[in-house]
């Protein structure tokens, strides 16, 4: 397809898509005369891709540029590669000070990983983002004078890993190449967070109702 | 305790919390003499709260004093407030266009709040925040070009109506007023949402090396 119908199709100007371009978040068209290039398919899914990444979830061109070049790590095995790109997503400003705090924070995500049985968090987990996420999240609700031990932590744990369950399988029902299952993975998983923070909300105040309803 | 200690024991600096002062985030301390006022554990209390919303959750002043005034309603019975607060807390821009997706996605939601039994949601819903973002969440992922039909969404609200139970327990288990509550709920819900986040691509992680390890 020409850039016209690729943007049309993607919902892109065709302005950011020159941009993406340029960038190289996005690969080069065939080349068909001097001024005009052919998209194919795989650029269109590509885009949907990095539209969700830029647009919805806000995350930095340049650290987008190093999401999708995990994406394409010919070092891992095709499907390996699905869940090293969504453990590389980025988050917020890391929590990097050497504090006691700091460390009681990470023993307990290390006591976390075991009980839950996550081996590949356990052997690699510090230096997931997601990792660093979590470490400073509980720091931050322990200084604030909230709770948030072990056994806070791990019914958490044991919700999400249901849901990955059901979140590989829409992966896997999403269908495609590995190429578009890894895409898609990381689509889902930026795209979901909404969902899911939403739901949490609405579940909580049903849940508040239920308790005190009339007290 | 003076304002020196207010500042010491929240870790929040004396300038800001006479800027919380100035906004009306945060009610006069008892005045002593002509130049100190005496401030409480209450005072305290809403200052961690402050903090949690404006520090954390990044919500602008204006509307961090508007779900403070939702927890101050004194139209509802104390404990209705708690659902209340956490189901007021704000999300991005709203989805206000009267598009045929956003329609769909309406309706999409509304049969989930009818088969998991949400019946507050359900009379409720439209005006709640929470499902503001829920179906702009619903209606970008479609025009992305991913699913998110009834069955993807079902099992998120299930295990977030699980989550539920534990999350009012740990609010229950802090204790305190029915105000302190109310301010834990709210501030728990903020702050437990990144701990919820990087669990999830953590146990994502997890089972995409379960399910493809090797392949």
């Amino acid at each position: 397809m020409k850039l016209a119908e690729l943007s049309e199709r993607s919902g892109v100007s065709t302005a950011t898509i020159k941009y993406y371009l340029r960038e190289g978040l996005l690969q080069p068209g065939r080349r068909i005369t001097a001024t005009q290039a052919e998209y194919s398919e795989e650029h269109l899914r590509r885009l949907r891709l990095v539209r969700a990444l830029i647009q919805v979830a806000k995350i930095p061109v340049s650290t987008t540029r190093e999401v999708l070049s995990a994406l394409q790590d010919d070092s891992l095995d095709h499907n390996a590669r699905l869940g090293t790109a969504v453990w590389a997503l980025p988050h917020g400003p890391a929590q990097d000070e050497e504090d006691p705090a700091t460390e009681t924070a990470r023993r307990r995500v290390d006591t976390l990983f075991e009980r839950m049985g996550w081996l590949y968090s356990r052997a690699s987990g510090a230096t997931s983002p997601a990792y660093g996420m979590l470490v400073t999240a509980i720091v931050t609700l322990e200084r604030l004078g909230y709770p948030c031990g072990i056994e806070d932590l791990e019914p958490h744990a044991r919700a999400m890993d249901q849901l990955a369950v059901t979140d590989l399988d829409l992966v896997e029902r999403y269908g495609g190449s590995p190429d578009e299952q890894v895409e898609a993975a990381v689509a889902l998983t930026v795209l979901y967070e909404p969902v899911l923070l939403s739901l949490r909300r609405l579940a909580q105040a049903e849940e508040s109702r239920r308790r005190f309803a009339g007290k």
